[in-house]
């Protein structure tokens, strides 16, 4: 089994055991997600990137995994599908050419 | 090779090719995915989730996934670990008996 | 005085009373501000608008205005000013005729 | 009139104008207002605070202040009054002889 699924059937479990998806649905676990953005976020805030709490950052990038598998199992999206696909659209909006070295969103390139 | 180990090398490999490593300190990425997120979100702004477009969820997904890989990538962890290890803290916080059917946080259950 | 100038210098005051004015470049103070919005935003999460607490959202709600104050005074903008300008600015991309009970965004409409 | 009152009335009556109170539940409202802090970080994205382009700040930070002041309105919150009584439960969190020169969070002093 790949470990996307195996991690996709064990939150699935944890979230059955427990009666949950009546919560779960598409706009709540996206708040969710982005709740859990936001924790990662305040384990940087005040600090330089270097001064970070690693244990905070595992923590909160779990949580982040953990609803964005939820949000990719509600919609029966291949979550290796999507990413190659939407890497293959940047390939076009961020050409190597006109991108290399720059930090500008590709309306601005 | 893993799906997750294969996603990142493609994710790292795309970053490496147009020089953004100089920008990807752990500090931005982590804002990075809270914009995505956000942006996620924003598709079910003002609406029911039924009414959502997948389409843009599935883009905006997969943009929070490339970051929170990338994340992962720069702190060297293991993603199937890290979700793994937290589903276990998880199972503790939120036992079956306690948190089923409940929508109560931990410190509240 | 006016009330927005009153808290302007309430705000300031308790920060350099602290002297955190050193964390508060503009990038970390928008962080906090988005940081206690997704706070604001966990009020909400799996419920309806209606059973919100809202005494939390009293609470959550105070901390992004003294971020959102702090911004404007970093920057120097004028908070009623800027409000109008944008407001005037809405009024074109959201002409009453056009958005009328459509809660599409102006590129959508 | 104060400030804060014309800002309200003048955002309500923009809203009223296109019928626009159907959407504006207060979860919809706060997921609005946090949509719009993330678009104010992403002016800081890849940046020292220093490089920020202002116009783009001034902009979403308008933005800002037009969803918190109409969940202020949705829940008749006065918003000086919220913010002075948070400022006074802030002073009891971070005592000055605490709280001095430290960007610890409360319960870490």
């Amino acid at each position: 089994m790949s470990d996307l699924e195996e991690l996709r059937q064990a939150i699935v479990q944890f979230t059955k055991d427990r009666d949950w998806d009546q919560f779960h649905n598409g706009k709540d676990l996206a708040l969710a997600l982005s709740i859990e953005a936001s924790e990662l976020n305040e384990a940087f805030l005040w600090k330089n990137a270097a001064d970070v709490n690693v244990d905070k950052v595992k923590e909160e990038l779990a949580d982040v995994f953990n609803y964005a598998i939820l949000i990719a199992d509600k919609y029966d999206l291949d979550i290796k599908q999507i990413v190659m696909d939407k890497l293959k659209r940047n390939e076009e909006k961020y050409p190597v050419e006109k991108a290399y070295g720059s930090a500008k969103k590709y309306n601005e390139l």
